[in-house]
């Protein structure tokens, strides 16, 4: 794990759920690890340079963590979860090099984008070559059902990014356009990689779909809070990531909630912020009060709340467990970031 | 068929194989033009839109062909090889998305590439939803053998795809450099083609490594005339499409022999031509004279013809057929483009 980064400290928030998945998935999250890193070498150097930075700037590798646990729910010999663990990473770390590329972003996980340091060019090759791989270390399970799960996955997530970039700017995005796309591009991938691990663990169907359910309301709510984060969280105050969505024109939630009510005058002001990429934190503030005004922020943490409730709920249909019990703890997790 | 385009019609050169193969593969390439436009479709109107215009701009199709006639050798019963055939064409479009962008080309198939119509961006993730398409028709086939062929192609075509990217400019390209390149990003394809239409066909082993082998020569031939046709092929005249390799500063083989033997004078002129992207055709012409001087695009063709020859070789472990003519043809076809 050494080359790994511990999970990310949010600052106040309690620990506890994560570390408790954390280490429950360590001995078979060192295995994905290495699988993760092998499986991003290659003859041709650019390949494993570029994959490497990205992939050991960590993130809190939490699909891949969710797979083990919902596989060993149900087994504990050593299946093909390790396979699809490290595919489901490397699909997530695949997706982050192109959105990355379309979103123009700077920064990716505490560092420089890989797209500033080796450019748009090797990004978007580097994350075809991880999107071969995931598929290569599922081909090799031999275990087609998985295989159908997460190529499914890989279509719908391209989707959910095209449709989300086609509403960018779009002031006529509705609540269910934005529902589609977190869906799409967030819930599928949380709720693949729980029901492979399901698969792996050979559960029953009933577990099976339980789980997956819960996959992806957890990506729901995953994203929702995410979304609102990107506005300063529940506090609306501004961070050094605040802002992103906004000046990338982004329709989230917060902002569709405040157009829906905003009078002329602060619609105005909405429109021409959204897509800004120079906006100042005078006018991004003045964005986020219209926002709060509106109780943007607040409708869209208790829409996170629901989702995370819900998928709390869809683990009513699995045997009560000490497992359980964590997976359960991290849908409260999830929300409790956005505090 | 009707929305495709009949297969270009180089000037001068002989469309007997080409036709031969257009016609004999013309009743399942119904099948798999379905397939395609099908499989493109998405309730995410700007996927369809995109993938649309560049699969109904055409090209020859001639991936999905070689599939089908390799199956056809073997078997008439209706198989796999048209999820195959169609898989291999969503791949090759797929590439041909990101290259694109890499490339920052302005032209596809005659007309403006679709980066310039709907953005880098849409071409991105238009390339990934093609991708996950093409590898859920190969998981409908159950096949895990053709599987694995396919997305380790993908996997070795991002890493040659990354390798020409890495060596854009670099002076020190040897010829080996270029050939891992070319065996990468095209021959592979061309040969998980023939592979995989022969894994649908139920071809014995010795058959379908033959075709495989096959397919690999014919890949690397139509390359190697490709990098001598951005030359002007063997006439070196000056064409609209000529040049493009030298202003992208792309090290293929004319070049890389043109540096070998080059004076110090036409060293410089060559460097300073290599990845500007404003060259006139006068530098130009000075360029593509230095390679005529050390017999660059000779070379390059002698290079294809011998390639093409391997392609027909390859056929003599097969039984003798009508198909296994054409096939044979094709290898010489390949290479009359040049002319």
């Amino acid at each position: 794990m050494d080359v790994f980064q511990a999970p990310n400290s949010d600052d106040g928030v309690d620990q506890t759920p994560l570390v408790a998945l954390v280490q429950v998935t360590q001995k078979d999250m060192e295995l994905v690890n290495t699988m993760i890193l092998s499986r991003a070498n290659s003859h041709v150097e650019l390949v494993p340079q570029l994959a490497r930075y990205l992939i050991k700037a960590g993130g809190k590798r939490l699909r891949p963590m969710l797979t083990l646990v919902a596989a060993k729910m149900f087994s504990e010999k050593q299946g093909y979860q390790i396979n699809y663990a490290a595919a489901v990473e490397f699909m997530h770390n695949a997706t982050l090099l192109h959105d990355d590329v379309v979103d123009e972003s700077e920064m990716r996980r505490g560092q420089p984008a890989a797209r500033k340091v080796w450019g748009n060019q090797a990004s978007v090759l580097v994350g075809d070559f991880l999107l071969g791989q995931a598929f290569l270390m599922m081909v090799e399970t031999g275990d087609l059902a998985a295989l159908e799960v997460l190529s499914r996955a890989a279509a719908i997530i391209a989707e959910g990014e095209v449709l989300q970039l086609s509403k960018a700017g779009d002031l006529t995005t509705s609540e269910a356009d934005y529902e589609q796309i977190i869906d799409a591009k967030t819930a599928t991938l949380f709720e693949a990689a729980t029901e492979v691990g399901a698969m792996a663990g050979d559960a029953p169907e009933m577990h099976r779909k339980a789980l997956a359910r819960y996959g992806r309301e957890l990506g729901l709510a995953f994203q929702l809070v995410d979304d609102a984060l990107d506005y300063g969280g529940v506090r609306g105050a501004l961070g050094k990531n605040t802002g992103d969505d906004l000046r990338e024109g982004k329709m989230t939630l917060p902002v569709i909630i405040a157009l829906a009510h905003a009078s002329k005058t602060e619609r105005a002001i909405i429109t021409a912020a959204l897509g800004d990429g120079a906006l100042d934190d005078g006018v991004f503030g003045d964005v986020l009060a219209i926002i709060n005004s509106y109780d943007g922020l607040k409708i869209t943490l208790e829409r996170a709340h629901a989702h995370a409730l819900a998928a709390r709920e869809a683990l009513d249909d699995l045997p009560a467990s000490a497992l359980c019990t964590i997976l359960a703890d991290m849908s409260d997790f999830c929300v409790a970031r956005a505090y």
